[in-house]
């Protein structure tokens, strides 16, 4: 049987040599795994961004693959290391701190365990006293086992409720008097656009459409920022270049841009729950 | 028999996952193809820089490999979704936007062709409404469907006829009068090396050489931002650290460096057809 | 046989197309190599970090793997281009430049051999009278013949004695009156993390362990500009966000950090022989 790929995601950068150990370490458990990087730019320490991503691009990888996803600013304290199964079948190799939080809400986890570090920890080569890289000492190592068909999901280690799985609170996005409020949950911070949480289809149950011409009230910790009418676009090229505009993100969330510019910085918009959205006719 | 690589070539960054959504479908498509990546990091929207990357590294791939081109910023537009085949024997997926301009004049299109969105996009994962992730959608899917024998160049979609690429214009190198006149065509902004689109050839006809002293003058916008005599190097080694000099850059064209330096920076200078650059002895 | 793994590191970024150009010639030597990106954002011309980021992360490769690294100020002129034989096994492809430093002492070099120009360097396409890039057309392609198997070892070129390989000098920890003495070797720049020369070996023989309470001391140039007690943590996520403390690092050094924060930044601290180091009870 085919050996599944490996996708990593980490907050390491290319600095200096981590993720090219991190590699070694999987290469060295089976030369024939497949390594994809996935990005090693997460912000730091930033486990809602490492949710956020995982989620954006799973869905489009073959079923099986195994993702390695370490934004670990409690490594080596008591938070745990585990191997999840998504219902729709992907495997993510994380701790658990919050960074399963999107995928488990959009595909739900069937089933989770912790690493047993007594069997799926790297020894030898002067790293057992290092307790500052689980990246390469236990998710690689044991990712690559895992992968490699050295162990079966089993053997990870023990299977836990799902129940415990740390979660991020999630707001929805609400409808009431012809008005859509919501709040920005993430952006893509090369193009400075900005990411909504609410849907298209909650737009079109409202009846807003491509080529309205919509009111859009921005409010930061309740304080308003930007008021303005913008028209929603199919695509950016649609738009003046310099022109603020709303589109429909590549997970069919409505979205602002600036076109060939970027909206977060022209207007001075941040993302997170202190971030509120209305958009109205 | 076996198939073609993949280069991709992009300005997404790795700031979020949109690089690795775009290697899933190519994975999905099929699990054997093999994935490499040129570069993400193309500035934002400077169809230019994409069409320069793909001139600088094309040569010297295996013919037939296939390079997917992504810098897009009209995506979603009239503009077209192509894949040309060029003279020496290289598959080109682009947006048709001007980013094929330096491969056709160095190597020549043979053939384009027009993605027909109907059979060569992507379908299902709730995909059908984004009109913004060509890169994902249509460009991956489709190169990958053709780098994986599933469809023929032919069935990429209809050929257009290659007089109707876009193109920029390109300025050529003039000599006269023992002057030798040009532009800065692009820059190595790493290391802040200044490239020219004057030939070593052009220089060696004028009987310039390695070891003279040469007077460069530069100027931006018709008036003169530098004028000074400089010696052209083999190497940057071969110069004082800190210090200007003209050398031979990496694919034969005249070029100004700071030996450890930033030639770009320590003296102010930019690339584009303002900025006009005149060799004498 | 199977072929070795080649990984790659460079000072050359993603930002412009020369990492495209090497990785083409090595595809073009054997399209069958499997290529790993260790990193390309080594600090420019800094051979220093070169040296330390492949001893960091060579021992996780499989034995065989043959290292390419190419930060090479010295490009073209008479410092020798070279493949050397680790006594542990490995093959570094690398300018004689100091970059061969660490792997030496911590390791060892059983052999080294000056690349032959006239068989190991890249022909056609262009690239004879181009003297700024052996990454591409020397160390690129001679280090992917080797792996090939298409030229042995012996034939990379003539062998020298490896009291000739360019060192640079490497300062010992020293203790005394219970206090432990070093420098600061090199950082973490993407963690803000600063890294001595003292093995925790040296800490534990001096009697100090996790949980102790330590005097630090750090001067620029004999001048203090650092002196706190700090705790002995065994990892970051043990100390308060923003707070200072020491850890054993990844290759069992004592290092400094700030939970969640940047030591470099937040006390204005550098690397290099400059930077002393004193702890003590």
């Amino acid at each position: 049987m085919e050996k599944p790929l490996m996708v990593f995601q980490t907050d390491f950068t290319y600095k200096e040599g981590a993720v090219c150990s991190m590699y070694g370490v999987v290469k060295s458990v089976d030369r024939s795994l497949e390594i994809i990087t996935g990005t090693h730019d997460i912000p730091q320490f930033d486990t809602w961004s490492a949710s956020y991503r995982l989620y954006q691009s799973m869905k489009f990888w073959p079923e099986g693959t195994v993702f390695v996803s370490v934004v670990d600013p409690g490594v080596g304290t008591a938070r745990k290391a585990s191997v999840a199964l998504t219902e729709n079948g992907y495997y993510i190799v994380t701790p658990d701190n919050g960074s399963l939080t999107h995928v488990d809400r959009e595909f739900g986890i069937k089933e989770i365990r912790e690493i047993d570090e007594g069997i799926n920890r790297l020894k030898g080569k002067d790293t057992e006293e290092v307790s500052i890289f689980h990246g390469r000492d236990l998710f690689s190592y044991c990712a690559a086992r895992f992968a490699a068909g050295i162990i079966s999901f089993e053997e990870v280690g023990p299977a836990y409720p799902s129940e415990d799985i740390v979660r991020f609170p999630i707001l929805e996005p609400t409808v009431e008097d012809g008005k859509i409020s919501g709040i920005f949950e993430i952006n893509d911070p090369n193009f400075g656009n900005i990411w909504t949480n609410i849907p298209l289809s909650v737009f079109r149950e409202a009846g807003f459409d491509f080529g309205d011409y919509l009111q859009l009230r921005i409010c930061h910790k309740g304080e308003e920022t930007f008021s303005r009418k913008l028209l929603f676009h199919k695509s950016f090229g649609f738009e003046e270049k310099g022109e603020p505009m709303i589109y429909n993100n590549e997970l069919m969330k409505i979205s602002l841009a600036v076109s060939q510019g970027s909206f977060m910085e022209q207007y001075g918009i941040g993302y997170g729950s202190d971030w509120t959205v209305e958009f109205s006719c």
